[in-house]
Order: C-alpha cells, then sequence, then structure tokens
C-alpha cells in the first residue's frame, strides 16, 4: 500500500512518519507540503537523515489521487475544509487529523474555531475516530475526523461514566495538562522557550475549540450529558497531556465497583491500560506509545469522582490514533505498527 | 534584632537567608542545623560563597534563647512539634513554617499527617499566619503556624468568596500543581531528575495533608463551606505554585461583579495582584517575588468560576510570607525586605 | 537621576528595568521601543504588574535627549550603529548593549557581524566596558560598549593568565554553553520550547561574533596572544553561561601557584568570586545577580590548564554589568542597586 | 533464544527490556535483581504495565546457567567483578555493561575507580565492546566489557583520525556534556531535580574514570596517541550525550578531506551517521535510537579541528551497543530490534 501525508513538515506529520517507517503493510510513503516543495525531508528533520531520502512533493490533488493508496492530512487548521470537497470523488480514504471535520454543526465549528467551516455534504461523511469507541463507524469511512489531543484523553476517561449512564447531569470539570508540542512547530511567543521554560500556565479558560468536541461525543452517548468546565495549562514539557477530570455519580457506587467498571470497559482495548486501585498514571509513562492510562478515585469524604487519563498528545493524541484507525479501516490488527514500548526515563 | 533559623539546610531556611541578607531591621542571623553543626553554610550553598560566613550551630534551646531575638524554624514535620513546648518559657516569637502548629484538632493532625501532634497548650497559642487576613491576630502572637504552600494558594483565591458568602455549601474542586522545590532538598525517588524531567505527575489524590488546613481556616471564615476535593500534581519546574479552583456561586453574579469582588478585597493588600478580567497569572510571574497574582472568571454557559491563584512557594508559600508575618509581628511596613521585583524571564 | 532605557521590550532592557527598581540613585526611568509605543509594559511584561505604570514611548531622540540624563540602548544589531550618532552633539552618556561599537576594526566588524559597521568617530569614543579590567577608562567614557555574554564569562577567566605573560602564544580552546535568553524574545525554530527541550545543541563552530571581541581584548592586554577555538551550545536552560576554558601555561606552575594568581587577581573585586581549590561553580549559583563565579584547575598528566567561569547572561553578561558601568560612570559604589543574592534552587 | 539480565531495576535494565520486547530472535527475558526479588517489574516501572508480567527474580548464579543462554550484566561497579568468576566455568556469553571489565591493567581500574579489580583471568577473556571498531574480536568473546557512555561517543568520533595516524602526539581536549539518566537511577543530591533543573554544571574536571577507558582504546589504536584532557558537564536533560573534541591534524588536510575521511570509515556502519559538511547533530535528534551521528569541521584561522559526537546514552551508551554486540555474537543482522526510529521532538 501507497500512502500520502499532507502537512508532512508538522509534528503530526513526523510522528505518522516515524510510524510508517516499520509498519508492516505500507509499502511507500509520499510526503506533500505546501511550503517546502522540493526540499529534502530530513533537511526539515535531521533526527531522519539516513533514514529517508524523501523530497517533499507540492500539493496536488489530482497527482496524489493518482499516487496514493490512502491520505493522512496533517495540515494547519483550514486545509481540510478546503481541500476535502475536492478530494470527495476519488476513491481514497482521508484520515484528517485537523478540527475541521469534528464537529458536525456548521455554527458550533464557527463560533469556537472562528473559521469557516467545511462543506456539510464532506461533514457529513465524516465519522469520529475514537478508535476505541467507534471501531464499526471506523471500518468503512471515507472520512475520518481524527481526535483532538483533548478530547481524546477527556472521552476516553469519561466513557465507561458516560456511556453507563452513571454520570447523567453532574457537573463534569476537566483540568488539562499538555506538554508544548501540542502547539505545533510555528515559532511563536507562546512555544518561546525562555517564556515556558520552569513556568506553568493557563491558557484558554472555558475557551478552548475542543470543548464542542468533547460535549458532541459524549451528549451522542448519553443526551443527558451537561455542558463542561474546561481549563488547558500548559507545562513545561515537550510531549504529554494529563486530563484530571471531577464529576460526581448519580448513584452510590464503591471504590471497587467504580474501578471494576472502568477495567471491565477497557478489557477488549490494548492500548487503554487502566491501572490498578489507587494507582495513578504519569505522562511519561506512555511517552512515545499509543497508550491511554487511566487511574481512577472514588473520595468518600465528598462522593465525587477523579479520573486521571494521560496520553502522548502525538501518539494517542495525534498520529498514533490516525494509524490505529488507518488500522482498523484496513482490517489489520489495531497494533500493526503501532505496539512501541514507552520510552522511560 | 538577632533572628535564629532552625533548619537552616533545608530549602525554606536558604530562601529566609536570602531575604534576611537585604532585610532593613536586621543585624544578625544565626544558622542551626541538627544535622550539620560546624560546617560552614556555603558548603551546603554555594551561591553563599563571599555572602556569609555562618558556621552551623546545634540546636541547643538554651543558648538559642539567650543570643536571638526571634526564631523561625524550618525544619521538617515533627521537629516544632518537640520543641515549642520547651521554647515556651522564653520570650522570643517564634515562625514555625511546618505543619506542625497549623491544624487545631489535635486527632485530625494525627489522622492527616499519621504522627504525633504538638501539646494542645502550644497549638493553642499559635496563629494562623496567613497574612493579608489575619494581620491583627498577627501581631500579638507568640507562635505563627505559616501557612503551608498549596493553603496559601488556595485561600487567598477563595476567600473574597468565601468571606463574602457567595459560596455557600457549593462544591469546591482545587487542582494544584506545584514545582518540585515545595518537597525539600532532601534526594528520593520523588525528586529524581529523571522520573520527573518532561513528565507531569498527579501525586495525592484527595490525600494531601494540605487538606484539612485549607478546610479549617474556610469553615472559620464561614461555617457552611464544605470539604472539598484536592488534588495536587508535579509539574517538571523548581519553583512555582498554581492552584485552578472550580466553584459555583450562591447567588448570581455578573463576571465584571466578579471581578470587582476579587479587586476591592484585596486593594490594600500589597502583595496579592488581583488581574484584569480575562487575564491569568503564569507562575513565573511571581518567581522569586512574594506575590500572589490571582485571575477568575465566569463561565456562562455553566455559570461556574474558575480562579486561578499562584505563587512562588518559596517565598510566598514559605519564607517570604513568614518574614511578612515578622514584619507585621514587628509593626514594621508588610514589604520591608520584601520588595523583590520577579526574576523574569 | 532620570535614565531612558532603549528597546525596553527585549529581555535585556526587562533585566534594567528590575535591576533599576530598586537603584538607590535613579529617580525615573523612561522606556522606548520602536514597536509598542503607547502600549503599557505591563503588558508585554505581566509580571511588573503594580510595579510599573509606564507607557512605551517612540524613539524621537531630541525628545529623549531633553528628557533624561543617561541612557541605555539594550536594542537588536544595528540601531546603535544608526542612533549614536544623533546622539554623539548630545552630553548625554550611552551604554550599549549591543555588540554594535565593541570592534575597533570596522573591516572586522563587518566580516563576522556581516552588516554596516558603526561610524569610526563613534567606534574611537567608545570604550569596552568590561568593568573589572577597564574602570578608570569607564569612568570618563561617552560611549560604553557593554561587553557580550560569552565575552565576559570568557575573558573574565582568562584575564589572570593573559594579564600576568602566562599564557602567550599557547592554544586557547573555549567551549561555552548557554541558556535560551541569551537570544532574545523573539520567537524563532532557534528558541522553540519543543525543539530545545531535553535537547543539547551545538550552534556556532568557529562561527560565533563574540569571537573577534574576545581576541581584540586578550590581544590588548597581551599582543602574543593567538586566535581561539571558539564553540558555542545552546543547553536547555532559561538563563547562565558556562565557559570551560581549556590552555596551557608558558611556564611551570603549581597547582596552588595557579590558584592564588586567580584570587589575588580578583580580590578587590565584589562581583567575581574565585572558588577554592577543587571546587568549580554551576550556572544557578550565580542566577539573578551579577556574579562571576571562576574555578581552575591543573591537570599534572596533561600540564593543561581548565578554566571554569560561570555568568548569568542577562546580568553580568548583559544588563547587570551595563549598571555596575553605569556606577563607575556616576562614582557611586559599584555594587549599588546590583547586591543581589543568587535565586537558589 | 532465553536470555537474563542481572540489574534489571536500572535504567539500564529497563531499556534492554525496552529493546529485546520487539527483538525478533529473543523468547524469553528474565529479569534478577539484588533488592526486589518477588516483586513484579512494572511495579518499578509503571510504563511496562500490561507489557510485561516479569517477577523479579533472585541472582542465584546456579539457577541462572541453569535457565539462560545469554547473559546482560546492568548492575551497579563492582558486582560484575565479583559475578564474573563464578559464571567462568558455564557455557554462557556475558555482556557487562558496567566499567569492571574494560580496564586492562588492574592497577589503572584501580586508582581510578577507587575498588578492587575484576581477576586477571576474567579480564584477559573481556573484549571491548565497541561494535564499529572491534567486531571480528566481538563475535566470539567470552565476555564483553561494553564500552561506557562516554567513551562511545567520544571514540567514534576519534577513531577516524586515531586509526588513520591523522593525530599523533597531538593535544587532544574532550568537552563532554551528559543528561542526567547517565547516573543511574538512585536518588542523590546530584541528580535532585531541583538542583539540576536550569543549571548548568561541570562535575569532573580530569578525574573521570572514563579517562582511562579512552585512552586505552585509543592507544591500542595508536601507541602515539597522547593523555587527553577531559571534562564531564551535566545538563538539565534526562537522556543523550554530546562530545565536543578539539584537536589538531599532524598533516594539512583540507575541510573536504577531513570530512570525506569520516564518511568513508563509517560507511559501513549503519549506525553511524556523519552529517554532511557544515552540519552538526544535537542530542535530540538520536533520542532513543542507537545512532551516533558525527559531525567534524575545520578551523582555517587556527587549523584546529573541532568533532561532535552525540548518542542517547542509554542507547548507543549502554544498552543499544550491548544488544548490537548481542547480535554480533549470534551472527545476526546487526540492526536487528534495534532499528528504531528517534523521537523528535
Amino acid at each position: 500500500m501507497k500512502i500520502g501525508i499532507i502537512g508532512a513538515t508538522g509534528y503530526g506529520g513526523a510522528e505518522i512518519t516515524r510510524i510508517i517507517r516499520s509498519h508492516p503493510h505500507v509499502g511507500e510513503c509520499i510526503l506533500y507540503s505546501s511550503s517546502d516543495e522540493g526540499v529534502p525531508y530530513h533537511q526539515s528533520y535531521p533526527h531522519l537523515v539516513k533514514l529517508t531520502n524523501q523530497i517533499l512533493k507540492p500539493i496536488e490533488i489530482e497527482q496524489i489521487a493518482d499516487e496514493i493508496d490512502f491520505l493522512f492530512m496533517a495540515a494547519p487548521p483550514g486545509v481540510s475544509s478546503r481541500l476535502t470537497p475536492q478530494l470527495d470523488s476519488y476513491d481514497i480514504p482521508v484520515i484528517d487529523l485537523s478540527g475541521d471535520l469534528r464537529i458536525k454543526d456548521p455554527s458550533v465549528y464557527e463560533s469556537w474555531y472562528k473559521r469557516e467551516p467545511a462543506p456539510e455534504h464532506v461533514l457529513e461523511k465524516a465519522v469520529y475516530g475514537l478508535s476505541e469507541l467507534h471501531r464499526e463507524e471506523i471500518k468503512t469511512a471515507k472520512y475520518i475526523a481524527n481526535p483532538g489531543c483533548f478530547p481524546t484523553a477527556v472521552l476516553l476517561g469519561l466513557a465507561p461514566l458516560v456511556k453507563n449512564g452513571l454520570i447523567g447531569e453532574s457537573f463534569v470539570i476537566v483540568d488539562a495538562k499538555t506538554g508544548v508540542s501540542g502547539a505545533g512547530r510555528k515559532a511563536s511567543m507562546g512555544t518561546h522557550f525562555s517564556e515556558i521554560n520552569d513556568n506553568f500556565k493557563i491558557y484558554k479558560v472555558n475557551e478552548h475549540q475542543h470543548t464542542p468536541e468533547i460535549e458532541q461525543a459524549a451528549m451522542r452517548w448519553n443526551p443527558a450529558f451537561k455542558p463542561i468546565t474546561f481549563s488547558t495549562h500548559l507545562a513545561p514539557m515537550t510531549r504529554g497531556i494529563m486530563a484530571t477530570i471531577y464529576t460526581e455519580l448519580k448513584e452510590s457506587l464503591s471504590g471497587d465497583e467504580l474501578q471494576r467498571f472502568f477495567s471491565d470497559f477497557y478489557q477488549d482495548s490494548y492500548f487503554v491500560r487502566v491501572r490498578e486501585s489507587g494507582q495513578f498514571p504519569a505522562t511519561k509513562e506512555v511517552y512515545g506509545s499509543n497508550f491511554c492510562d487511566i487511574g481512577v478515585a472514588l473520595d468518600e469524604r465528598t462522593n465525587r469522582v477523579t479520573i486521571v487519563s494521560v496520553i502522548d498528545n502525538l501518539m494517542k493524541g495525534a498520529a498514533g490514533q490516525a494509524v490505529q484507525n488507518f488500522n482498523i479501516m484496513n482490517g489489520w490488527s489495531e497494533t500493526a505498527g503501532l505496539d512501541f514500548t514507552p520510552i522511560y526515563p
């Protein structure tokens, strides 16, 4: 199989490249870029010297359609909205890592993203690619809206409770922390080392564009689900997301029962590791891997629940889950090319 | 005035030393240590080479009482419980940076700290030294129980709402993040660089010993205050605490009104800087200083409030607030020796 | 005294502001910026909220000359070359933190900096402001060419040997490491957190523009001094420079004699702390202070000397030394406003 | 094949485990520990939850010899000296990651390591396992003395010049920088986060025990090689070593000729990537991989050479090279199980 990546020079594209290099079912991987065509890829990414000789190619849809079997789009917001209509007539499945295809209601997209939504006929075909929850739909999709990094961590943490109706109209408060690579490779004051190192910032208070994505998915699972409180923080590290989620249960459960709900829910999901009672994951314990590790606790003093969910934002939060969906769509093992042991320390 | 510091080799002691070096009202500062007596202090802390020639002295209460006018205790838990009864008969005010004197109810102390509480006659005399809130009591105290780092950030963030009765029985959820220096200088797996760098950890889920300290103070301000949900996280940085606090208001306020409650509440408190509406502080913006910076937001979608409170854990969260209390007790300006500009970047 | 800072929005300008805030002899400090005129300074630097109400003013030479007594220039390269000729007729001393006035030979400047040099009549008046070595000349200068961060660390490390003729034509190899703040506040791939964190880079191999500055000063002290080998590395930290310097002695000395050369040389220089034999400084031991700490060792196996010199690049390497020169020029104590205890940890 | 690891709880052991998990020729891997026998391995290393169910076993030589085919020793210094004589009679090849078997002359070992050397009959059988340089000897060895992290980076950087006789009696100055994981997992002041973060330290000036290891290998290649000057620095990062090496050539070469010496020398060595002229590697470009990346420059002003060599200290500097040697000894492809793409960013 020949695959292509649009937006190869970003961190998402680089991470797909890393994974694909050892994927058992991919023969060739062609890289497209709007900015650096003609430039050897390892010039942007010297860690790939000797590992790839790819020259970046321009984004020309007809030619792309001609030379590849499967397309990953890892471009900045707005690019998929523009390109997917052109891809619609070709028989090439597309996994889009941007937020462009995730929000079903165009007006919601517009109000959170402050940009024009993708055409409705494209949005209608897009399947929300939260692998563990939507395997069946993913299998046959034309477009996969690959989930955002925060929504992946949050939704995998919430799903066992929401899908079992254990939180109905309860408050859900999400305090999320991310490493800097989530902001992409573009230089800005917000990614400047001296501004971030030895510093801890909160950067969007109830204004993050991943909010409607989380709510849309959770409300689809349970219409009683209510709007969340959601803050995102920037931690002085490169990779990793931790979502600490606070809620309360509709009905009374013991800590053990709660724990079992989680273990049972994910018992057939290789990439979700529910920790033992009393254990909570740290972000580095999934570094470089596709795992989502989850810890859960019931506080008997307040009867509230704390859920801790961690991922590597570039893997399970982007490129890793994209390849997981790619595997599902092609009927291969979900772990093909993805069974990385986390790098520790 | 001659002051003494017990526990000078810890980070809290070193930070008091840094402050006192340029304090206008202190003539001499004698350093006591249980472990390194006879050793020059700059051997433990080479950044003080040429700035101090102090030799660490042993902890002998009679001699201490003889040679100093004022005592700071910055020792590990358990030391103050043991030493304060011996100091009781001397006319020397004591500021204790440990948790030993903070909890009024010995059985509560015992159940959270898992160690023997201080004698009740000492606890009775101890004043909780949250400077901005308890100035009057602090002035005349024999013992100051200097607040913990997390409680300082959390209580300064909550006080305007709790003291004005704006949150009654509402839930209060505190998601706190700290730098590593809060764990002290003792080497352990929990402070090992390779385990923490590029990593984000949650380390106490509803089990942190600062929980009863926060609740005791808030309930004193408003007996309707309810037990909190409290998680502490370790961020890969040296200094700084951010507490992100989530709650809801008893009665409806506009965002502007909420903002004004905070600004008005702290208008006479030099060291609390309430940020303008829509602005939130980062930890590095108070680095090396005694400020507590606070941002607040009302989410109209959910009607919940998010409060962000940051401090330098070694300054306002320990040594800085101790010196602030020292100033209050001596009738000096609260800022004497403490008007450090934050170091940025 | 009223001072002005051109280029206040850069890190150098912010650091001068921090120092000047507690300087005993400065009444007012006016901030000038080419980009953000009319904007409150604390908008660029929220750590200064409540500490300054300055509004950034445009750079208009006539008005500047009218309203201030002393000028600091902390602008990007090229600005001083352009502005100093306009300042020449006014009786205002200028301390320039850029490299524009440091190199006496315009053709050397041009070949290393790849830009047009300042006019010769300005260069002639400029005194190289390495405070400890050139106090007399500094006192009466119109223009101070404030030394670069690397040259400060390197020259203070070399001076005792070069000025005593202990290294003649020997090789001198300088392996320098710097934190990221030395690159300024402008966002670029070279200052992107994700590219630098947990990474160690070499970035100029025998091509750094500070090379001729080091050689010019050392050759002025001893014409036999030979061209150096000089590499600069970027360490994943915000502040701090370490220069590790390797050379060999013309004549044989014992380790003790070598040590004494250094101690004696700096015995009257408050800001240079020569460490005891066998002790070497770390960058954080001077963090936020104006110290240059030096360690030295003779290797008896090879008869070579290793000198380790550390500074805070924004302090002794920029703003701190500028204020030190400001003090010298005004006949005040060298430490006025500058006696910061290093922040540790 | 069944392999065993003694010292599995250290970082070296954990990294071998990570590699072996996807090694095509290893059936089983048994973990031995002197301290945590009976404990599940993932309790020490939660990143391995679900990936291994190993229970740590005690170190009993007879049983070990009985149940495995090949042994890795990743224990603290002194352990191999003690255990290898016991292993001598068994037909099990051993790769030792400690320094115990590297130094041929026991008195040299003793004077640098300050501990008792291994028995001479063991030292005689030990082959120095610098894979690229000693492939033939490695193939048939009973014991491999796996090279130290610094010597690996330094010797791969020096080999093209030393083996070609291009540096004879020239000075060789090595300025090495390492991440903290090289110090192992044991907690100490030297690995305390707050002491290292945002700090840069020099920690052994001409006293590092890797000095004789480098000299022994280089002198074996060319007896004219002279004692080196060698300093090691601790950078605030987890993984990675950069060695910056300064020397001068015996005879005059152009920069291009120099470059070609390096490219040609390593053209058949997959894991050494010589960068193009003018390009220098950063440590993160080999992160998590077995590569050693090398850049080289000739300075025409001084006629000196600068060589920059980077590795991941836990991979090519320890576990990776150990597995590479394991592959060589078994006649497999050198890259078996080792073809990791560096993780970037």
